[in-house]
């Protein structure tokens, strides 16, 4: 059985509780459910971490490396524009790495269209709200 | 039914032929076909449109507006970095375009690193070889 | 009998169609009817070209000049930005060229506010609406 | 009766006395005539106001607004290209203004390429020499 | 008995005529009447001076050190980003003289969010409206 | 009664301690103190924080939120210049936050003249040392 | 019998018409009339298009390399300087491609200093007027 | 008998006054002593202008040449880094124009690195205090 | 006796289980054997820690300067680029701190060419792998 | 009998015994060698020239100059990125000079992509290994 | 008796033989003549040195300090642009250097209004010919 | 006996001879006197060039590796950051070369944060003073 880990990082726990013009009003829990609905259905066991620590979030690819998952859906929030460091971690850990983004970054601020953390994943997917998350899990599953 | 363009910009009609280690061996027939597959299993209705001309992949975006297409999966190639046409066409049509490359862009030349029509498009798969195109399909069919 | 073409390149055929706020509600062909009705007025016969194509753009500037026109005016659109080749199309024909923009692309996004052609251009009309294209005709006409 | 400010900026006292190859032979009072000529054909009244202070030209729009202006016609100078107050200034009087350079500011240094007021303009003119200030006073006549 | 010069620059004196949505509907004769009851509470002397002309600043900033005064509440408006001549001017005063801005310019255009004056002030206050040069008084008379 | 975060960001416990030509030799906890016989004449409860990690910054903003806060104080110190997650942080909790900075960050080297935070704040003061914080507390209960 | 593609870009087919002090008065005809003796002598076989069209040179290029070309001497002209989708259409096709521009590019505008498409070449001449294409031919068929 | 401008901008005034690290503690009135004493020497005219508005070193420039003057020494000041307007006034009149600095501002701040009005001028003379002034003066009559 | 902190930033922790085309096959226990090992040769006392967390190598930083250290060795890895926060933390501290890179920054990725901490350390050792702690706990000591 | 220099610059000496991937094993003796055989071909005088020296370079040049050559071939290898003292003496000189590199410098870094020399210079041939020198050579003979 | 260096570099012995228009017709020894003549007026001593070398510049710098000289007058020619080394030699010498340019660097190519060289000069005197020779010679006799 | 090439580039001879607030008041023939003793207590043989020549230091390169040196301690000194020759020319030979400053360069002027070199070296150590020779002599004795 395929080990995920749905990893998010800083203020995604805020997910339908603020700037509901760019994000929605479901909330973060609401995510998180969603994330197991279809976990279930593509037989998969799910861990789910969330941080607004840069740190945490290493340790949590680091982790889940040693204990044998089988690729991350990774949201790194504020931290995708600039994190060298996280860049590093997922570069160091074999296992795929999957960056997801609920709005369309690159139609927001200038700052959020370069992302550091995307060319050491598998793919990006881009601006499809919770609904990214499950097309980044099927990948996972399904992509070869 | 619904109705879905699959777009495709410079060169894609090589894939298979070209820098295998970039897109790997599959031809471009084999992708045309397995887009066929899954359109079948949506049971959406295809229209296929490649070209090497920035202004033809224009004409097939207005025109798949005026024939009521529900939406578009577009690789727009070497065109993603440079064309503002492009962006104003992909703007200026009401039904969603996912902007797809099946390679990883981040992990390649700088000036492939930025993606002059992204912000006009409802969402961006990065990274997946063929399998992009069929999250794309399965976005424009089951993400609200 | 003064021969003036009117060139409008990509997307500019969605006028009225399109970004309602940006443009207002009247179509192309509105636009062309507006033209025709100045030309009457100014005794001058008008060719009136569209095409979502580069290439094509820079065939009708030439095919103008071949054919013994007086002038163009000249809405690149999304090509204005980038088009080195329709830099060089616009300085190699001897007849004047007029730029004309319907909306003020200065208070629009930055990477409108640099034009590649306008240097080889007589001059440029800018945020006019329709109006624009009137303003240009007549200085074809009226100034030295 | 419409009530319209030609607004010039610095050194434009010095037309047809300085660069020659630029401006040409005729002289900022031979532009002043032009203009009024034309405001008697278009039945406006002018008020016409050249400074080459940045503070006066600012004074002059403010006090052409208390005085129930309908427009301006204004060409900067230098000022264009680095003037962040005449940008609010524009912005803060209601009344339409249209930014005139006789020169085709885009064929000459690179530092007259960018223009810090024309994002507050109605519209802008630009290469036509005398003429321009003709075509803007119809503009703000004309144009809705 | 200690002076201050509160000093505005261009526009300013709109203030509450113009572009409401960014400063609000009080105008700069409220805002002086605010600084002078402020100044009565803080036992000091007021000199409000607003003027369009860069030049006029300095003037002022320099009459003020000639003429004994303790510091100095000071809103440049558009020449903050662009004007080395009043960093100079401040630079030369060895009297306090405190950036302020009513609008948070740090969330406006970016040309707004540089300041050429900063770096020779004894600080700055950003955002808090008229109530900004409240902050600033009470710091020239309480701040050591 | 009001509730207040007064938080520090990384190396601001060493405020006395270090590099006393920038900061003074008063100390961080004389700091506190000042603040909190601030808090008692304003009528206001204050929460004190002060980490080294970003993260823990992130999870004081949104824990004074979720607490009822009415605004914080906060300065960012290092983390002000590039930190992406803490602009979304402010961003995401809709209490007041205003930025405060005890030296004047434009006149040190340029890479503290850019603010990544501050576009998200309410405001921003600079350069008043200990004082600043003052100026703050009184802005979050003073200013409307 | 190795068979060569002479491809020209937009505007070339000007050549001798158009910016005389820059290329000089022979024209275009005469180029190809050039190329083609020189085919004869060095027994090559010569297939020669010249099209405005972006598209239209990235067919000719992937129809060259489906007929068994050997080689390509290629003047993108405008083109040169922007377009990633020729990069990639050069870096397709296994044949090898020589850049080549009459004039001296790295003496005229900034603009033209940059070029998009020579990383892709086999190699570059530049400034050599009509020879600069027979050097080209020669090389392709002389140089290992 | 030959007649020279010598001409300051912004703050020049307070020399001796201000920034003694930089400028040293002679006067203003020291220098325009000097420059009498050395005119006297060389049998030249004097006009001597300082003022703190860059509309009034253009309007004492435009009037030096209506005056038939042969010359002028210009230092800037502040506004040397930054004005189009002055750069544009210096080339519109015929009379050779010497930019002077007194101090070394290659060894100061970045942004008094560049000048914009150097260009326009005959000559720079950088670094020698007060003595640059004779060396301008001395230049502008013996120099052909 | 001397007491030295090896300190060691995100991702270290996995050296020789990661790219070990980049940083060979030793694991970072051999590198903190070697370490001890040296420390023995030297008389010295060693404290290792290793953190993911920039906050957590803050803290290691004041918290050896308050334990009356002497100096680290400090390998920031990814956060060397982009952290102001761990720059002031070096300059807060007044032992010296050596930066240490394994890899030869300057031969990888460009944005590791730069480095935001080195100001602020006594030195920099670049490339020597394990063996460059050797040299930066050898400067600690014998170095003046 | 026409005299060309041969002129090579920086470590061009050490060709084919350095990097062999890039340029290939013939040695520098054999460049001249080939050089010397086609030299003979065209019935032209040879002069060889290399040194690591840019002065000598320049003096080189000039030298050549003064005897009455009629051109060179110049590969000033690491200095033709940033030596304007190579591109004045190229200029300074009116005989040709064609630039020649062995590699595609535009395939390499991105510091070799600009060339400081090539403005000055009567041409460019990049990429054909040894061959390059004997089509510049022959340009030197054939082009007019 | 003063001992003053004048300095030249790369080209400039071809001055009067070389870009006529840009230098004039008098040649290298005229203006060598020229300073001597000055030399005697002013009862100084004089050396000489011409080099294309940037080293022999920084030996001749060293050089002349080492035999008491007590100043120079130095034209880098085109090493002013990117020479650290020479900007390192001139502050390493204490003897006064003035940097001369005889033609006005600022109006011509925009690699040519930067000088690396300047910051570490006494002071810069640019755009007079020979005679700014002689005014380079004369400040550093007279000026204190 | 391995032989190690103590190599030093300009203005280093002039050691403890200028800018002493910076190198200190040890001289360029202690630093080799240092070296010496290092040498004889590693048992290697050391040859010692120093030169301001640019072209030198590439020919000391060579002529080492000629020599079968075993690797090369290198202060490129000015050249460091603009030399593309150097770096060529260390990449050119196969012996280690390790870069080697005295002052710690990210702590002074900008132009000295960016090294060419560096890329080409097995390593480089900053900051040392005399000691980073040693440090670097050791190893290339003692590193693998």
């Amino acid at each position: 059985m395929k080990k995920i880990l749905i990893l998010n990082g800083p203020n995604i726990n805020l997910t339908g509780l603020r700037e509901k013009n760019v994000y929605g009003t479901k909330t973060f829990d609401d995510l998180l459910q969603l994330c197991r609905e279809e976990a279930d259905r593509l037989g998969v066991e799910l861990r789910c971490v969330q941080s607004n620590h840069e740190g945490a979030l290493i340790d949590a690819l680091q982790q889940a490396w040693f204990d044998g998952f089988d690729g991350a859906v990774f949201n790194p929030g504020g931290y995708t524009h600039t994190s060298v460091a996280l860049h590093d971690a997922i570069a160091s850990v074999p296992m795929p790495v999957i960056e997801c983004h609920m709005s369309n970054v690159h139609a927001r601020e200038s700052f959020r269209h370069v992302s550091m953390t995307a060319s050491a994943c598998r793919g990006q997917v881009v601006g499809f709200g919770f609904y990214g998350y499950i097309m980044a899990m099927r990948a996972l599953v399904e992509c070869e």
